[in-house]
C-alpha cells in the first residue's frame, strides 16, 4: 500500500493553470498533488555570448525554491551567496528537456528563460517543473505568434516528466516526499509526446537495481507521461 | 486624476488570505492590487549567536522577488551571488516593524523568521509585505499558543504599512508602480493599530518637500493604515 | 541631563576642514564631536551603463568604516567579502541626499563619486558624512569650474543632516553613541539650505512614537541643520 | 567507422596505476585513452555535521580539471570563485556511485574524500574518474585494514562506469571527445561487479531516442564495465 | 638628480604621531612625505583556532587603502568582494615583520591585530606601515603593562622598514611614487634596531641586478632604518 | 647532518620532462625530489585590457595545488571560493620571474599563461615551478617559431630558482619540507643564466639574520641555479 493510498500507476492530482501572473509572456502554475511550482517564460532579445550570430535562439531555465516550501525552512540561496549543486543540476535538466522539443533556428536570435519557482515541495519538483514549463513555453511562443514574430513552428512536440521508484518492493509512479525519502530506487524520466526518450536519470538509493526493475519503471513512466501530455493538451486548448 | 482612477485617499483592493501553504506555522498571501506577496512565518528553536542566554527571542525577516515578478525580468539574486542593497534595506525594515509590536521576552528563546516573497510587483511591495507579515506572525503565534508554548501575550498591537506620495502635485495614498515611478515625493509609513508611529521613511525624488506636504502624507497614511488594520482584524477573526 | 552635558538643542562641536588630501578634486574632514569622517569627491569621465547617452551626469557615494573606528574592532568588509546591509543603506542615503541638490544635466556626462570613510565613530556617522560630503562636492565642482568644465550652476542648494532622538523622555539633537544606544526613538533628517526636506528616517527603537513627538524632533532638526549650513557657508567662503 | 578506428564495442586502452602519490592513503592514475585522471583517497577523522553520532561514516568526492587539460584553456575555478554546474554534477555522481558499494556502518565514524583531478581530457572524464576512484578507495581501505582500523568488509562490490552513445547511427562504447561532441545520444552507466545498475544518465543531444536504442546502449555498457571490472581486479591483485 | 631633490641617502620627512584615535589600545599616524598611514593596534582575548592552548599569543596585520588615497580612484575592496593579491602580500609582510621582534610566549594567549589604512599614497606604503606599526604595537603593549597584564618584556627590539631602488642608474633611499614607477630595481628591507635582517624583498623591474648593486641598496637601507629607529625612540619617549 | 643526508650545497634529484600533456603549446613535468609540479604554457590571442594596443605581449602565471599534494588534505580553493594569500603571492612571483627574461615587444600582442599545478609537495614548490616554467615557456615559443609567428628572439636568458636556508646553524641549499619547517631563515632566489638577480625574498623565521649569513645563502643559490640552468639546457637540447 502506498502512503497516499494511490494505485502503483496512479499520478497525484495534477493541475496546470495558465496565465497566472501579469507580466510574463507565458506562465503556468503547476500542481502535482502538494508540489506546487510557479513557472514563467520570459522572452528577451539577447543571447548568451557563445551563441551570437548563429541564426538561432536559446531556451534556458532557472530553478529556485522558496525558503519555506519545505517542511523545515531551508536557507535562501541569495543569502548563502550561491546556488546549491542540486539547484544547478535541476535547472540544467529543465533547460535540456525543453530544448529537445524546440527548433532553435525557428525561434530566431532570441532567448526564452523559463523560471521554475517551487512554492511548496512534496517530492517531484523537477518533474512538475518540466511539465509546467512546457505550458509556459507554449504560451510564450503563442504570444510571439500573435505578434508575427515567428515564421515556422518552434515547438516540435510535447515534453513532460515523471518520477518512478521502487518503494517497499513495488514499482510506483510519481513519488511524493513520503515515498521518495524511503525509495530503494529513484528515477526521473523525461519523454516526448511521441514517446521518445529525452532524458533518463536512474539512481540506486540503497541497493543496485536490475535491468528488469528499470524496464518496469520505464513502462510506468510511459503511462504517466502519456497522461501528463493529455493534460497539457487540455490546458492549452 | 490618478492613473488607476482611484480617489486620492483610496487604497487598492487589498486581500489577506491565510494558511496558504502547507508547512509554515503561519502564512499569508497578501494582495495590494496587482502587488502580490507570499508571506510565511517559521518558528525555529535557535537564536542568533549574540542573543543567546538573554531569556528573549527574536523576530527577523527576509525578502525576495521572483525574477519575473516585474515587467522586465530581473536577475535571480542567488545567481548574482548576493542580495542587492534594496533587498537588504527592505528586509531590515520588515524585521524592525514587526519587532516594534512584539514582546520578545514573552516569545522565549526562539526565533521566528518571516519570509516575504514577491510573486508580482506593482509598487508597494514593502508595505504589502509588512501588512501581510503581521497576519503570518499572528498565525505562527496562534500555532504556538495552541501547543501551550507561550505564557503571555507576545503580540502587543497591530502593525501595518502604506506608501504615500505627491503625484502631479496631489497627495495620494498607496502608490502603484505607474504613480511611484513618477512621484515627486515618496514616503513609507509603518504605524501601529493604536496610531503609534513605528517607522517613517520619506524621500524627495525630485524636489525637496515641505513640512506641510509631509503632514498631509502622514494624514493619508493614518487613514490607509486604519483601514489595513481593520482588514487584518477581519482576516484573523 | 544629557551624558555629554549638552543642551537638548545643542550640536556637538562641528568642524569642516577642506582640502585634506592631495589627490582628490574635493575633500573634507568632518568632525561631529568624536565622530570623524574623511570625505573625498572624485571626478570621473565615466557613467553607470544605464545612464549613458542621456546628457546628464551622476553623483554617487560609498561609505566605509576603518576596523578600529569603533569601541570594539569590527571586521574589515573587504575581508568578509561583502558590504553589510548597514553600509549599503548608508551609502544609498548619502547619494540620494546629494543628488537632491544637484542639477545632473548641468553636471554633464560625468560621475562624481563621494567616498565617506569613518576614522572614528561616536554616533551620527551618516549625518556627519552627508554634511561633510556637501563641502567635498562643492570643492570638486569648484575644481571643475576653474577648468571651465561647467556651463551652469550644478549645486542648487546646501544639504546637511542631523539626527534627533528621544532620550530619557527628552527630545535631543545630534545624538552621540551613549545617547543613541539608549534612545527610544531615533530619526535622521536631511534638509536643504532653504528648509526643504530631502529625507526623513524615523524609527521607534522601543515604543512607537506619536506625531507630536515626531514634530518636536523635526523642529530640533531644523535648528541643527540651520547651524550646519552656516558652518558649511563659512567653510567654503 | 569510428574516428579512432575502434570496434563499436571496443574500449580505449585503459590503465589503472596505483600508489602514484606519496601522501594519500590510496591513489590511482587512471587512463581511458587520452583521458587521464589522478585520483586520491583521503581518510579523515571528521564527518559532515548532519552525520555525527550515527555510528556510520561517509564517502564523498570532489572533481576538478587542470586549466589546460582541454584543447583550449579553461578558467581556473578557484580564480572564478566558484565551481561550475558541470563540476558539481560530476562530483555528486562520483560520490553516489562509490557509496552504492560501500557499507557505511562498517566504515565507522570517518570520512573518505576521493579527489579526481583531470590532467588531460578527451571525453569520459567522469567514467574514468569513477573507475579509478574504486581503486583508490580500495587501497585506502586496505591501508586502514593494515592498521586494524576496520572490523568488517567495507567494500561490498566493484563499481565502474562507461559512456555509450549513438554516433552516426551506430551504438558505440566509451566515446572519446571527437565522438562525444557529435553523438546523437549520450549515456553514462555506472554498474557494479555483479551487474547491478547504480546510476543511469541518458540524454538525447539532438533527437529523442527509443527504448530499443537505449537497451542496445545498456548492453554495450555491460560489456564495457565487465572488462573494466576485470582490469580493476588485476590492478589490485 | 632625484625628482624630489633629495640626496641619494635622504629619507623623506618622517613623522610618527601617537594616540591619534580614541578607542584603539595603540595607534600611530605615520607620514613618509606624502605617504600617510593610520595604524591602530587592537587587543583581543581570542586567538586563531590553530593556536589555541599553546600558551602563546599572536600578532597579525591587515592593510587597506582608502579609494582616493591614490592619484586615480581605486575600487573599494569591500565592493569588489575580495582583497587584491597586493593587499594580501603586504598584510602578510607586516605581520611577519612585527612577529620577528615579539616574544609570543610573553604576550600570553591573546591576539593583537594591527590595522594599517593608507589615507594617502605616494610610494612606500608598506614600509611606512611597518615603521608606524611598531609604535602602535608598543603603545598597545604599554596599555597592557599599565593594567598588569604582562609579566615579561614582549617587545624584544625595534623593527622598521624602508625601500631602496636604482633610479636613473643611482642607488637611492626611500623612493616616492615618481621614483618607484621608474625604478630599475626595487627592494624593501625590514631591519631590527640591532641591525638584524628580518625580511628582504628585491625585484628587478626591468633588468636583472648584480650582487654589488644589491649590497649598495642594503647599505642605504641600514642607514635609513637606523634613522627611522631613532625617530621611533623619540616618538615613544 | 641534513635529514635527507644531502651535502649542504647539494640539490635534490631534479628532472625536467617535456611535452607531457597533449594540448598545451609547451609543458614540463618538473621534479625537485618529492616535489612534483606539472607546468603548461598556453598561447592566447588576447591581452589584459590595460595592455591593449601597446604593441607588446604579456606572460602571466597561475598556481594551484591538488588537495592531496600535501601530507594532510587541504581544501580545494574552488570550493573555498577564493585563492589563498599564499597562492596569489606565488603566482605573482612566477609571472614576474618569467617576464624578467622575456622581450615582451618581440612576443607581439599575445598572452602566454603558464599554469603550475603541484601534484606533490615536499617544499620548494615555487622554485620548482619557476624552473620548470622556463622549459614550458621555451617550448611554447618554439611552437610559435615553428609556425613563423615570431620575428625576433623572445627569450633573452634562462631563469631558475632555488631556496636556501639556515637549518641547525648550517646554510643549506634546496630545502625539503622537513628542513623548511624547521629553518631559522628561509630565502628564495630567482637568478638568470648570466647570474643576474631577478628576485630575492629572504625571511627570518625565528631570529633576524646577518648580512654575512645572507651572503652565504646567496652563494649557495648561485651554485644551485647554475646547476638548474645546465639541466634546463640539457632538457631543451
Amino acid at each position: 500500500m502506498r502512503p497516499s493510498h494511490r494505485q502503483p500507476d496512479e499520478l497525484r492530482a495534477v493541475s496546470l493553470e495558465r496565465a497566472v501572473v501579469k507580466y510574463a509572456e507565458g506562465s503556468c502554475f503547476v500542481k502535482f498533488g502538494d508540489t506546487h511550482v510557479l513557472v514563467t517564460a520570459t522572452l528577451e532579445d539577447r543571447l548568451p555570448p557563445w551563441l551570437k550570430g548563429q541564426a538561432r535562439g536559446w531556451v534556458t531555465a532557472e530553478y529556485g525554491m522558496l525558503p519555506r516550501a519545505t517542511s523545515e525552512r531551508t536557507r535562501r540561496e541569495s543569502s548563502a551567496g550561491k546556488q546549491s549543486g542540486r539547484t544547478v543540476e535541476i535547472q540544467r535538466l529543465i533547460g535540456r528537456s525543453l530544448r529537445a522539443v524546440v527548433d532553435l533556428e525557428a525561434l530566431g536570435e532570441r532567448q526564452i528563460t523559463v523560471d521554475c519557482d517551487v512554492i511548496q515541495a512534496d517530492g517531484g519538483t523537477r518533474t512538475a517543473s518540466i511539465t509546467g514549463a512546457w505550458v509556459a513555453l507554449h504560451d510564450c511562443l503563442a504570444w510571439m505568434k500573435a505578434r508575427d514574430m515567428l515564421r515556422g513552428e518552434v515547438l516540435r512536440d510535447h515534453v513532460a516528466a515523471v518520477s518512478c521508484g521502487v518503494h517497499n518492493g513495488l514499482a510506483v509512479l510519481d513519488l511524493d516526499y513520503a515515498e521518495d525519502s524511503q525509495a530503494d530506487t529513484d528515477a526521473n524520466f523525461v519523454l516526448t509526446g511521441n514517446g521518445g526518450i529525452v532524458e533518463i536519470q536512474g539512481t540506486a538509493e540503497r541497493e543496485p537495481f536490475s535491468e528488469a526493475q528499470f524496464l518496469s519503471l520505464l513502462a510506468l513512466a510511459r503511462k504517466g507521461v502519456g497522461r501528463l501530455v493529455e493534460l497539457q493538451k487540455m490546458a492549452v486548448m
